[in-house]
């Protein structure tokens, strides 16, 4: 479902409109393939919680102060950016299909996947320069790539491990997730015209709501369903990413041998893979995890610059407690 | 061989040693693996050609006019980005090596080279900004990789065809290669300082032996030694990338019905790759590619702006030749 959708978003609700033609608009190429691949990737959608968090956070200084045209291209190329790694994610994970969608990599194969993403990748860079934006701008979509990719990076490393630790999850959410949505609500508050102290305190917000995004993202891959999620219950323990109420139940679960030996194993069976959930979910990992999530939407909450009000202010909170309760 | 170790570069010799090392620090990550990756890929090579044309350019106003600290940061990305391209490329290839080394998805699977590579672009654009460039230059860089990978679909569109015609391989080639070179040469000339007239004149230089340099490539391919290239000869017919002399032979041979069939073979066998080379090597398609080589380096040398001198345009007009004659 599009965030544009939800009434809680009526504020932003055309923004997120015009967002999606400037999408479009920008995924053109004179190669028709690759014009042909950005649409697909467009139209499969997404929630667009990200340009969404921006276009709340450059609406943070009163309409006023809110320039549309100024705006948009930061919020198309943030979602570029977004779709672009999700792209190279899909060719790194052989995956068919997101969102009840073909992969690009499934219908063009890889190399068009790939290329694309790159494709992706320059015109969202493209987009943010000769239009006259602090040059701190520029600087965080080029910090928020690298990290993103370093996140997956220290993923990669952890691959099938028994021995991640809680330190190493919450960093590697951190760069996967939290800073990208901080940058998001940052960067927002920046084009607002807000001051740094406000900007940076949309930055914590943001980077809270996107940690307990992501332990929700896990946890649904524990509790999901899997119609809901569009894609079968456990797949992050399949692929060998130890989330959060994993880690917990390696830990406290009277099965914990069990667990450790199919986690660890790269080639698990369906039916090891249905035990390995089953002892998760009876464990007390799950309420471990959501304890987390609670705390950071409260923390994320309490991040709001003061000065920040109004129908602005009641969406971020509301965007708090949807986070908190999404189910797919 | 590094084009700094060539006599005819002593004019920015220095310049490219700095490079190296600015090279190896900003492959720098905090996650160790992205370093190694970043160090492999640096020490393993390349001519570093896109920087040497560029620090050229930005020499072009006279040593007095040469800020190194303000022109390094561009070099790196420049060669930064032609470096994730080409790790996207052996990607894609499957390519096992590089100038000998082993590629980056070789030694560490795809996953890591993808990510890699994509950090690789966000460290080159982390790079330009922030430092007071004029915002073309940003512009162009974004061009450029926007540029490269429509360059690589389209080539990609027309593996394994038969149908290719001349100005679709000129495009391509363009698009490829051509429009980097150009590009990496105006930037010098902007960052130099020259005026914009002149700045387009370097383009046109960078543009005409971009496109002599990429058909010398092509040429090598057919005719080369697969010691010198580090490759085997025909592999462009191999993986279906069909080049100039190929578009030649298959119009002005006697064999070229024979030639047809191979190069549109998919699953050709080393005795028909063998042939085809065989066909293309006593057909016309060597000395008529070669004729366009020597007019793109000749129209190459009369592109330079006249109040180009001394040292920088002798190499200039060196760097023409060099490319005419190399044979690796």
């Amino acid at each position: 479902m599009l965030l544009s959708d939800m009434k809680m978003f009526r504020v932003i609700k055309s923004d997120l409109a015009v967002l999606e033609d400037e999408l479009l608009a920008a995924s053109e190429s004179p190669v028709p393939l690759i014009t042909e691949v950005g649409a697909h990737l467009v139209r499969s959608g997404g929630k667009r919680l990200r340009p969404a968090l921006f276009l709340l956070a450059a609406r943070a200084n009163g309409a006023a102060n809110f320039d549309r045209g100024k705006a948009m291209p930061l919020a198309v190329a943030i979602e570029m950016i977004h779709m672009a790694s999700l792209v190279h994610d899909d060719v790194i994970d052989r995956a068919g299909t997101r969102r009840g969608a073909l992969t690009a990599n499934a219908k063009w194969g890889n190399r068009v996947a790939i290329l694309s993403g790159d494709y992706l990748f320059a015109q969202a860079f493209s987009l943010t320069v000769g239009r006259g934006y602090d040059e701190g701008v520029g600087l965080r979509l080029a910090e928020l790539v690298s990290g993103l990719t370093v996140g997956e990076i220290m993923q990669d490393v952890s691959l099938y491990s028994a021995e991640n630790t809680m330190p190493e999850y919450f960093q590697r959410i951190e760069k996967k997730t939290a800073n990208f949505l901080a940058l998001c609500c940052e960067i927002g508050g920046m084009v607002s015209g807000l001051d740094a102290g406000a900007a940076k305190g949309l930055y914590s917000y943001g980077h809270s709501i996107g940690m307990a995004f992501q332990m929700t993202d896990d946890l649904l891959d524990i509790t999901g369903d899997a119609v809901k999620l569009g894609k079968p219950a456990g797949n992050d323990i399949r692929q060998g990413v130890v989330t959060l109420p994993v880690i917990r139940a390696l830990k406290s679960s009277d099965s914990r041998d069990e667990l450790r030996s199919i986690v660890t194993n790269g080639s698990m069976t369906d039916d090891m893979l249905s035990r390995a959930l089953e002892i998760v979910r009876s464990s007390d990992g799950v309420q471990f995890t959501r304890k987390f999530v609670d705390e950071y939407l409260e923390k994320a909450k309490k991040s709001l610059p003061e000065n920040i009000a109004g129908d602005v202010r009641a969406t971020f909170i509301k965007a708090a407690d949807y986070i908190g309760k999404r189910d797919f």
